[in-house]
């Protein structure tokens, strides 16, 4: 057994944070862009973004859900009015106040004193109210519902500390916003979106969730259920990928969203809303990152395979370069979970072994290198991002498979990559949820300062409300935990709660979160 | 011959505005927001939008351009910064000022004075400045050249009078940003994307387009050379329907966009801008409608074929809706235009005759009705959008087709009305273009207060700039003209400059415009 030489710098187990942020660079996701809290989402981060949305979109739109676009701005006065009827009305927003710029006379701009806005706008933090308005408008009868509609949009939120895909002052996302004529109906459309997040999580992304509902203090303002899927990263903390709420009628309240039923009455709307953002971008990287770089998966890789020609600037490359094409029309022949294979033939300038740990950092599934003997011998040099180490040898693991064979077997090794990153992050999850804890020091050891990735317990409450759920919630904000979610499908309580020492209704996890 | 009774009340030779407004309405793509200046764009709207995004997007990234996503905020100082390079700075922009609300104590919100921006934010209306900047960090050497970037988002540029698609405050757009090593380089790139504009609006959008270079007058601020496509509305007004910059080296000096070439000297790098939004779709509104509402070329229709069960809320509705359920999985097996057909079988309550119009005003290019009657002889009733009416007898020109063969047939039925469509418009706009006109008193004749609709006028002129071309544009400003564009490939000079009596060196077309 050799020492490997990882291609990053910062191990994951030395500083998971700065391995975060080294990954984000190396990988060549994104970067800060010099204006505040905003970054600037760079090729290979804003392809997996794209096949994100159009998987996530599919899925979207399979379920009847139209997209639409509505305003960027808000006007200040929908937010006085969502201010009365939700509390915890968040504040941290950008506002515009002006609509010129004028020179200042030394050289400078200033907004133009002359060009104050009557209302000042605010930039969506969320669409909520002016769909609202939207959906007061659209819907008069029963026959409208349940009007289904989603947007992909930027949104911005003013983040004093930031983090890249994590939190950060602008974001992209798809906000879903629902209006039904009941109560059944809009709570079978957040789980709807809830299930949707899961599989979409789950089979495209690899990211195993657990789906379940945000405990009370956890809720959307204004929502009267709020669900979440949540997924354990590397080290131990949560991340909450996605949520789906169900407003009851608060929000069909504040906008006026009503219908006349078939009896000629007037009712007020449920509505939903759920969504998932950039966000997601940064789960991949904590769950699928290694100490080489990010690993992608096939699903979502903007290139799933990269041929590398080992060019010399000679006169020969372009028989090299057509060995390579070849390979790529076969390839392009192929298909893979469902779509056709998507593949690029790397020929920019530059020494091939540099261009392969640029793609491994990137986390390619698949890199392929060919060179002049490779040719010859009408084969080609393989390696497969999810078993890149000859562990006997500390050296990448190539397989050298004649040219057709691998394009015939492409498909497959795709599909194994895809599943093995699964796997891989469902069982360091699973080995990492710890379960049967009944008193409240045993968490607090669990969660010791010592305690590297002590990451999720499972226990046993009895669902305080008020007054009793914020002593819990002080408690636990101590040990810096919060409560993740009420699984779905989970066990049933059989015990006591590990707070009050009543008898459990339900079980919930505890975690460090993201 | 009877009397056609048309689906809309306004018809474009009455009342061309008032037309454009209703098909807007009646096709249910749009609607204002109650936000100053922006729209709601509604599912068809977005749906046309969408297909448009698609193909395009297709067409950018065969030619190797990588999307990537940028701030929508600009700091202040890049705009000076920028106000010091160009001539002709645009300052209507929204001012981001502050980054908090509070409450005023009189029940409402106010920006929180303490949380005022040091240095304020604009809302990006174009995203050079900031993109310069990203390419200053990301260009080092010959080697990362040319960089080719796009960007699909928002923009906002206050606009004090609005019309819905044509000029809003937000619009939604693509806008792709090159740096290339040489002049050259730059050129052609500039020239690439506009042939990709000139095929995508006549292939996709079935827009005839002329496409050629504007005058100095009408460049973009900043620009060397600003090339467009020109698209005829059926008033005979031109739409400037999408543009293509060569920058020279302005826009680098501007941000330090500078590579060492092989030589090791540094050079300012040669970059291009070019742009297509959703004005498209007021152009395709302007082209393809007509006094029945939109008609959509089937390459961007959402729904290319809508079927329409004749239900009766009776229990024979399961039978009808298999039978046309059993047509639609037919469909989608059929492709046309290169893709897999687009099929929505419309069961939502309400009458086939009312849900029949609909479609019509929305211009799907296919509405399919079947009842229990054609049922039993397995057949449907065709109505295809570009040939709604029988003239003889005014009622729609349904075809009663067997099922099976239908289903055969609807592909080509598509293409045709693709290129139906195209040949129509190209027809009208060839027959609305003068030539041979030698003197503005002709043209002003031409042009004056009772022709409705003079079209474009094609006259010879000697390239005037400074201070006489101003003279031109004045001199045509008095008759509401423009210069549209010097269109490509146009014939060669052989006469007099219209203007100025010196020989003419090129040809131009005049016209109002959108
Ligand atoms: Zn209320
Ligand atoms: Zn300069």
């Amino acid at each position: 057994m050799s020492a490997i030489r990882h291609a990053l710098t910062t191990k994951r187990e030395d500083d998971f944070a700065a391995w975060y942020q080294e990954v984000i660079s190396a990988a060549d996701l994104a970067e800060e862009s010099g204006v505040r809290g905003c970054m600037v989402i760079k090729p290979w981060g804003y392809g997996i973004w794209e096949r994100i949305q159009r998987l996530m979109d599919d899925r979207i739109k399979a379920a009847g859900v139209q997209n639409c676009y509505f305003p960027i701005f808000i006007p200040l006065g929908n937010f006085t009015r969502e201010a009365e009827h939700v509390e915890g009305f968040a504040k941290e927003m950008a506002v515009v106040t002006h609509h010129r710029l004028i020179a200042d006379g030394k050289g400078g701009l200033i907004p133009d004193p002359e060009a104050r806005l009557e209302e000042p706008l605010v930039v969506r933090p969320t669409s909520e109210t002016i769909i609202g308005d939207a959906m007061a408008r659209w819907i008069q009868s029963w026959r409208d519902l349940p009007l289904l509609t989603n947007q992909w949009a930027n949104v911005v939120r003013w983040e004093m500390r930031t983090r890249m895909f994590l939190r950060t002052s602008e974001f992209l996302w798809q906000e879903g916003h629902t209006a039904h004529a009941t109560r059944e109906d809009a709570l079978a459309e957040t789980h709807r979106a809830l299930e949707m997040y899961r599989a979409c999580a789950e089979e495209d992304l690899a990211l195993p969730v657990i789906a379940g509902e945000k405990p009370e203090n956890e809720r959307f303002p204004g929502a009267v259920e709020t669900w979440s899927i949540e997924a354990m990263m590397q080290d131990g903390k949560a991340l909450q990928a996605g949520t789906s709420h169900y407003l009851g009628t608060n929000f069909a309240h504040a906008a006026g969203i009503q219908y006349q039923d078939k009896e000629g009455g007037q009712q007020y709307c449920h509505t939903t809303s759920w969504g998932v953002s950039t966000r997601l971008i940064g789960g991949i990287i904590m769950v699928h990152g290694d100490d080489d770089g990010l690993r992608v998966p096939p699903a979502i890789a903007p290139h799933q395979i990269v041929i590398i020609p080992m060019l010399r600037e000679a006169p020969e490359d372009a028989a090299l370069l057509a060995y390579c094409d070849e390979l790529k029309q076969m390839l392009l022949r192929e298909t893979a979970l469902g779509e056709k294979l998507r593949v690029l033939l790397d020929s920019t300038p530059g020494k091939a072994a540099a261009k392969r740990w640029d793609w491994v950092r990137k986390g390619a599934p698949i890199i392929v290198e060919v060179g002049p003997r490779d040719m010859a011998d009408g084969k080609v040099a393989v390696l497969q991002r999810v078993s890149l180490w000859n562990v006997e040898n500390g050296k990448p693991a190539f397989q050298f498979l004649g040219r057709e064979d691998f394009a015939g077997q492409a498909g497959q090794m795709l599909e194994y990559t895809q599943q093995a990153l699964y796997n891989e992050a469902r069982e360091r999850r699973d080995a990492n949820i710890t379960r049967g804890i009944t008193s409240m020091d045993v968490v607090a050891d669990h969660f010791a300062d010592g305690v590297k990735y002590p990451g999720w317990v499972e226990v046993q409450w009895s669902k305080p409300t008020g007054a009793a759920l914020d002593k819990v919630v002080e408690q636990l904000k101590a040990l810096k935990l919060t409560i993740r979610n009420v699984p779905l499908g989970g066990a049933p309580a059989d015990g006591a709660c590990i707070f009050t020492g009543d008898a459990a209704v339900e079980r919930i996890f505890l975690a460090r979160a993201y």
